[in-house]
């Protein structure tokens, strides 16, 4: 799941970077696309290590997460900025979330792999910015990230729902007392005190 | 014009990518398009430091490079792989040939950073191994490379022609006797012995 999202991150992120409204906004955009897909290498090295084919073991989250970019297509600079603030934390937190039942190898992994994203915080900065200068933004991109995280944590879901695995690993990480329901509870209270960080409205 | 040529070489390597017939070709490429912009960061900071502003240096050179991608949009996985072997190959040589003129230190890093595309190796192998298999491809794709040599030569003969600096970087490299009119004899030259190489007909 991690390598797709990377995978996808980049290329989303790419794409974002032809929003930037100067030169030097794209070539930072386009560099933190670049870690991405050096952290999908890493995490694809560690599936072929572990003996599988990373198209493969890709393959089965490719309708969740591709349908959730498809649903949520930014359609300016600062969509796009809310769009990584928002969408991907919910993205690594979830990541976060199942990442707590692997073993200490892989959860490192994870975690390292999630800290070299530094998109939401160039993004909060860009968007606590952009905020200040124009009253009319934040109704409106309280809206789009109200959408964000409706869809994101309905692919999370279903995701969630679709894998057993990761049911397992969940339970595996709470000694068992802890089911999909108390996680989306957790990774929708991060959402909420991200939003009130940023001056945007739940 | 370096520094713009690898800002767009990102960008036009990461929308190609999408066009990739598998997710491990989609990923080789996304990696080579993050090879680019690190590319174009070791150039923007070289810029810098001569005490420049990126986005004002690179400023002149858009027209050119943008017409030319905007002219040559590939439609399909092979014309996208033609295009880097064919058109970033000329590029490549059009900067070599400009960065003759060029002190130690400024020379040094263009080549360097022109050996890093390893873009048109793989290109290479995969047009060569797409052309075995599909005998319709060759003159459809010898065409279309003809396009390409086409619009580059017509975009580097215009840069060349807009920035006197570039005349006085060729004459210091070749002692005074040699114009942009040999250096376009020399790119087309090479540009032939490549389409012989990969079995493609001028």
């Amino acid at each position: 799941m991690l390598a797709y999202a990377e995978l996808l991150a980049f290329d989303r992120m790419a794409d974002d970077a032809t929003l930037a409204p100067d030169l030097r906004r794209r070539a930072v955009l386009s560099e933190m696309a670049g870690a991405e897909i050096a952290n999908h290498r890493r995490v694809a090295d560690r599936i072929v290590e572990l003996g599988a084919d990373p198209e493969r073991a890709m393959a089965p989250f490719r309708p969740a997460l591709d349908a959730y970019h498809g649903q949520t297509q930014p359609s300016d600079w600062l969509e796009a900025l809310t769009k990584a603030y928002v969408g991907d934390s919910i993205a690594d937190d979830f990541a976060r979330e199942i990442a707590r039942g692997l073993g200490p190898a892989d959860h490192d992994l994870v975690l390292d792999v999630l800290r070299e994203s530094r998109y939401a915080e160039f993004a909060a900065a860009e968007i606590r910015e952009a905020l200040t200068g124009d009253a009319a933004a934040t109704p409106r991109l309280s809206m789009w990230a109200r959408r964000l995280v409706g869809e994101a944590l309905s692919q999370a879901q279903r995701v969630a729902a679709e894998r057993p695995a990761f049911s397992e690993l969940l339970a595996a990480a709470t000694d068992g007392d802890d089911g999909v329901a108390a996680m989306l509870k957790r990774l929708t209270a991060a959402h909420t005190d991200r939003m009130d960080a940023i001056g945007l409205n739940n």
